[in-house]
């Protein structure tokens, strides 16, 4: 019960900014004197800080407003993409301390790719030690399918990796025991990095569109995930869109993201398949090329993305006729291209969209792009602290 | 308070078929004496019947049982449908009481497709009158897209039938108030008569594929319906999967139902769209003929049926993708035509879903077919009385 009420009182706080005793206790329903001992002992715990009191004007004495402490906990978020690996920090009130990524190719080898992806994680770790923080967690995100009961990445069609046991590889290279690092797809972490760290509530339920080599989605509904029965929703990548179309790696045919995939586009635009590693925050990093085309006007980098626009916009057609969001969010490195492939693909959507004509679906643009999936995953480390604060609660520990 | 303790004790009765005073007290956590009061309630509302006492083993007094009352209150479904129209009458216990499908071709004019229902439902309600049930409202099934708020179908593309006042007009039909008639997509309403009459709760999560002249989709997640955030989710019928394909009357290109919609696999077997109007019990009427060529091993039908059944496979498995069942059902007219779709429709299915080699989803066939729409209809009446039984209590009304 004491656990339960220790996590409304710092949900409420997180919802709303700050807060005071006051109004935790009306909108928690909790007395005064219940509100100020749970208030006490998250203080204690470094969980919240006092900012102390304000004016309140005519009635009334003024409340000592609440906030969390930014200044001591830390999620950490990493990221294996097919293309890049990145790290970021993030404080309790997802503001990003620390971020960056490396682009390289890690279809070669996964033992190369792990030890790429320990040596940002134990920088970015030591960040966080630098700031004070003390790091409560990490979340990888993976382009492809996940067990996350046994902490395996059990297919990753892109990378071409099949069922390693990740979690217990990246604990070994870290030095952190399994239990504090989890795992989740990289669609649904960026999905929830545009909720966290992004567009937010007023995107009201949305799909997050990830575009990297691979295509994934994140649905969210109600501020959160859409799982599915069995956790693996969001699998758009391999919508066949064309029956007949070319094989896919998956087994199936003209999947979507044969279509419109990174490599599908810059083969279509008569560009190499990967940008030359490099080490930098730029997300547009590994199709830097074709951004670079498409500012000069070049015709077939032009065309190439249009049509993987229309393609994406018939997928996602598929997507909103059985899931019915109010906005569809162009994530990953549809975010950079958005000013040529917008015009196709909301034209596709809209036109294989039974209720267009009533009820169209909104389409926005993701503000993180690329950087989505590792700040969901340090977000994701941030939600846990606050679903169960009793954890940080001396005595409370069970 | 009372209200919210009602409907929990009802709930409690409805999902274990029966249950004593003891039983809900500890199910719910009230206390004995409320309970007693309660179930007293309850029973002068006649939404309970004491069922007498029971044998309880050695220890402790029998307790008395109590059930729902069958006797007493019925949901009236109705539904229209492109060639046919429905109704049915059930009770509280979700037995069917009264149950009637006559074969029209709808399309002609909505005011005699009206009239039809109309004539119908009057009878189906003089049914319920007849066997002492009180009918305490009516739902009706459409194919199309309904505004549950103002009574309207938006559009059926497969009628042909644009914004149109149903419940207003039907309850002027039957002279009944529009409060008592609600509207929903029959799709949904299937899906729901799958889980309420049909395989119920042993399918898991699942999606509900209605095979008509149109195709629609009812997602079932966690014992409800996932209806979208503006309630137009599960419209699969018009989901591309060629998009250079037949342009369709929605304005998209490829849609589904161009593929395995009834009389898409009609024309390909080479009949008529339609069967002459009948009146009849029988859920193979429209595609009577059809399954009379399966029957008799005509080829061109064999193929027809079986290239229906891939192009739902692809269809099904984007669907799959997306939204992640533990089961597919297929029911309207894929339950009489499983037996030649289904080898087809399983291979495609499995083929092009991500995560089949983990965790294939289930394909069951409805036991249902075309008639889990009227029985949803019927049964959602049930759910919305078992909702809120304070509405049956004298003094209790508001």
């Amino acid at each position: 019960m004491r656990r339960q009420n220790l996590r409304l009182v710092l949900r409420h706080v997180s919802r709303n900014g700050k807060s005071s005793r006051a109004q935790l206790a009306s909108a928690t329903g909790l007395t005064k004197a219940t509100v100020s001992s749970l208030v006490a002992e998250l203080l204690d715990a470094y969980l919240l800080i006092e900012l102390g009191p304000e004016p309140r004007g005519l009635t009334g004495r003024p409340g000592s407003a609440l906030a969390l402490n930014p200044d001591r906990y830390a999620g950490i978020g990493l990221e294996i993409n097919v293309d890049y690996v990145a790290a970021c920090v993030t404080d309790l009130k997802h503001r990003i301390r620390y971020h960056h990524v490396e682009c390289a190719d890690n279809r070669a080898d996964a033992k190369i790719a792990l030890d790429r992806l320990a040596r940002l994680g134990s920088v970015a770790i030591r960040a966080a030690h630098e700031m004070e923080l003390t790091p409560c967690g990490i979340t990888l995100a993976l382009p492809g399918i996940v067990d996350q009961v046994t902490g395996r990445l059990l297919r990753a069609p892109n990378l071409n990796w099949t069922d390693l046991p990740v979690v217990e590889s990246l604990g070994d290279r870290l030095d952190v025991r399994p239990e504090e690092i989890h795992l989740d797809n990289e669609a649904n972490l960026a999905a929830l990095g545009e909720l966290w760290f992004g567009g937010g509530e007023a995107l009201g339920d949305f799909i997050h569109v990830s575009g990297e080599i691979g295509i994934g989605a994140g649905i969210v509904t109600r501020r959160a995930l859409y799982r599915g029965a069995r956790g693996f929703a969001g699998e758009i990548g391999h919508i066949s869109i064309d029956p007949s179309g070319e094989l896919c790696g998956c087994g199936g045919r003209g999947c979507l993201e044969r279509f419109c995939g990174q490599e599908a586009m810059l083969r279509a635009a008569g560009l190499p398949p990967a940008a030359p590693a490099t080490s930098t925050g730029d997300p547009g990093g590994p199709i830097s090329g074709l951004l670079a085309a498409l500012q000069r006007g070049e015709q077939q980098a032009i065309r190439a993305v249009r049509q993987g626009g229309e393609a994406l916009g018939i997928g996602l057609a598929g997507v909103a006729n059985v899931v019915d969001p109010d906005t569809i969010v162009l994530g990953g490195i549809f975010t950079p291209l958005a000013s040529w492939l917008m015009e196709p693909f909301t034209a596709a959507l809209l036109r294989q969209t039974v209720v267009t004509r009533w009820a169209p679906p909104r389409v926005a643009v993701s503000s993180l792009g690329p950087q989505a999936a590792v700040r969901g995953a340090a977000g994701s480390v941030v939600q846990r602290i606050l679903a169960d604060p009793s954890l940080f609660i001396s005595g409370e520990e069970e």
